[in-house]
């Protein structure tokens, strides 16, 4: 029946959670038209209010604990990452729980020291907090929200706006690790790897940079790279080329998609920072990320171009280019 | 085996999540070894920072829909009422939504529609929001956080300190209406009720007495006035007489109390707010209260006294008193 709607999904599917297009049609369509206030419309991660970055976001990882990380570390770090991609130095972070009934309080203590650990690296106060508790079967044991506010400190704040082509593309480490940690912990694999998850506060690394000429930043998790990627090329319209040789991948996370069919640059991460800057700062930039722990690997993986504008495309290491689609369908469900 | 630990509960019990006595004894022996910033040491429901209220809470009500509201209401007015407590003016805030693979998105958008009347109400902007999705039976269809950000606007702001023998306690109404709506909706009992919950933002309401000298605010949400008034005597280091002819509390109410064995006074309520405030100024406080949409029926129901510290006590109609304690044991899960 043409006209009725009866093509548009009527129910909640797990690819509307996965940060891609399901997530942005279900933002478009069902979020927009009720919330619409002209900072959320603007689809960054957090909202800027007179210099102050407020955001939000809920943890729902499974598993709890996964290797490099737990729940508690990616609930912090998370919304430390976000906050510090608007060019603002993360400073207070409230706490919620939803915890299930017969949860493991041994669980419970080493979710929270992950989370002391995690604040107390990146500098930020848990000031508020609460606790709710469910029945069994209702929550999967535990979901964390974490809310922060932090205080704008690089000016011009990082924008879309500010991104012009010659601009160069930094990374501070190797990508996909998160999402590959996450799912060979689930066990549903016959696979076991060395693979930590990349989970981390990043505050720390980007305040040492924070006096160059940063355009932009993202912390590229839901939908990896060739998410957040695609966004950028669209918001700020430009064209993304990326180069094959430059990419930091590990030989476990490569073999590990080549193993599942999946592409590294699809892959959550959780403690990395993709940083566009003037072509002038990029060695400096680069020089002081690799000095820190947390940017021992960083490479400048690309340059902004004025061709190909929306487009995002790879040099292959055989000299052709290709483009880099942001990732449809699920992805990979639950990795934060 | 003395001295093991064994008679504390290894794992999350629904009590826990009550907001009564095993709730405070999960922040003390669980939580606070971790976390344990001052702010978030006082215990108070949001923290003051710099003349910025910060608070957070999570939303897992059930069911979703009641008479009166609904989860969305809920997760606006609950954040903006925190916020109202403190003394400030509710400004923004952020939403977080857990979907369930599944859920209906018809249920979603009247959730939505109901977020978008109750931040209209309050005049507060939602400026920063986050989805995620679980799979079938991981998360009871929605669970919603809200944060929120207030400025301070009442001077001084209320705090425990200032409360004194002599004070008036006001309330803006019947109380046990949202506990009562939630439980006969579950259906769990073969009682129908017209009872409809008092969900709703109350900051168009405090605002009209800002110029007033208030002691101190707290909505009784969960555990309702028996454990706000006894946090109050606790920690304001007084005692607090009430007057049980003066307790607004419907006939409905009282009735489906009296048959299900319940306390109108350990009923949630999430329109109220317990007002403290000086002698001089109640009356002028009362009118402008009673000549509110949200407050008609508001009432003095008691004052704050010298003896039987930290004890609230009640003068029944047969002119005996008792005490009243603060709720112990599970209390009524899920309500808010």
């Amino acid at each position: 029946m043409p006209g009725t709607g009866m093509d548009k999904p009527q129910r909640i599917l797990l690819s509307h959670g996965g940060g891609g297009h399901k997530t942005e049609e279900l933002i478009r369509n069902v979020f927009q038209p009720y919330l619409n206030d002209p900072l959320l419309a603007s689809m960054d991660d957090s909202a800027i209010i007179d210099n102050i970055v407020f955001t939000t976001d809920s943890f729902v990882v499974h598993p709890h604990f996964f290797p490099g990380g737990d729940i508690g570390k990616l609930a912090v770090s998370g919304t430390v990452n976000d906050i510090t991609s608007m060019g603002a130095q993360p400073q207070y972070l409230s706490i919620s729980f939803i915890l299930e009934e017969g949860y493991k309080i041994s669980d419970l203590k080493k979710i929270l020291e992950s989370i002391r650990e995690a604040a107390h690296e990146s500098g930020v106060r848990i000031v508020t907090a609460d606790t709710k508790v469910v029945e069994k079967k209702s929550c999967d044991g535990v979901f964390i929200n974490t809310s922060g506010i932090g205080n704008v400190v690089i000016q011009p704040p990082p924008s879309f706006n500010l991104i012009q082509p010659g601009d160069a593309i930094i990374i501070n480490g190797e990508i996909g690790l998160h999402g590959i940690a996450v799912l060979l912990a689930r066990g549903e694999f016959s696979m076991e790897g060395n693979i930590l998850s990349d989970v981390a506060p990043l505050w720390s690394m980007i305040e040492k940079i924070k006096q160059y000429n940063i355009k932009f930043m993202r912390d590229p998790t839901r939908g990896g790279l060739a998410q957040t990627l695609n966004e950028i090329a669209l918001s700020a319209d430009v064209g993304i080329s990326l180069d094959q040789h430059e990419l930091p991948i590990s030989p476990e996370v490569q073999n590990a998609c080549d193993l599942l069919g999946f592409d590294p640059l699809e892959i959550a991460n959780e403690g990395k920072m993709l940083i566009i800057c003037s072509d002038q700062d990029k060695q400096n930039i680069l020089d002081i990320l690799k000095s820190h722990p947390l940017g021992e690997k960083s490479q400048i993986i690309g340059t902004i171009t004025s061709h190909h504008r929306k487009v995002v495309t790879l040099r292959t290491s055989l000299g052709t280019e290709r483009i880099i689609m942001p990732p449809s369908g699920e992805i990979l469900p639950r990795i934060c």
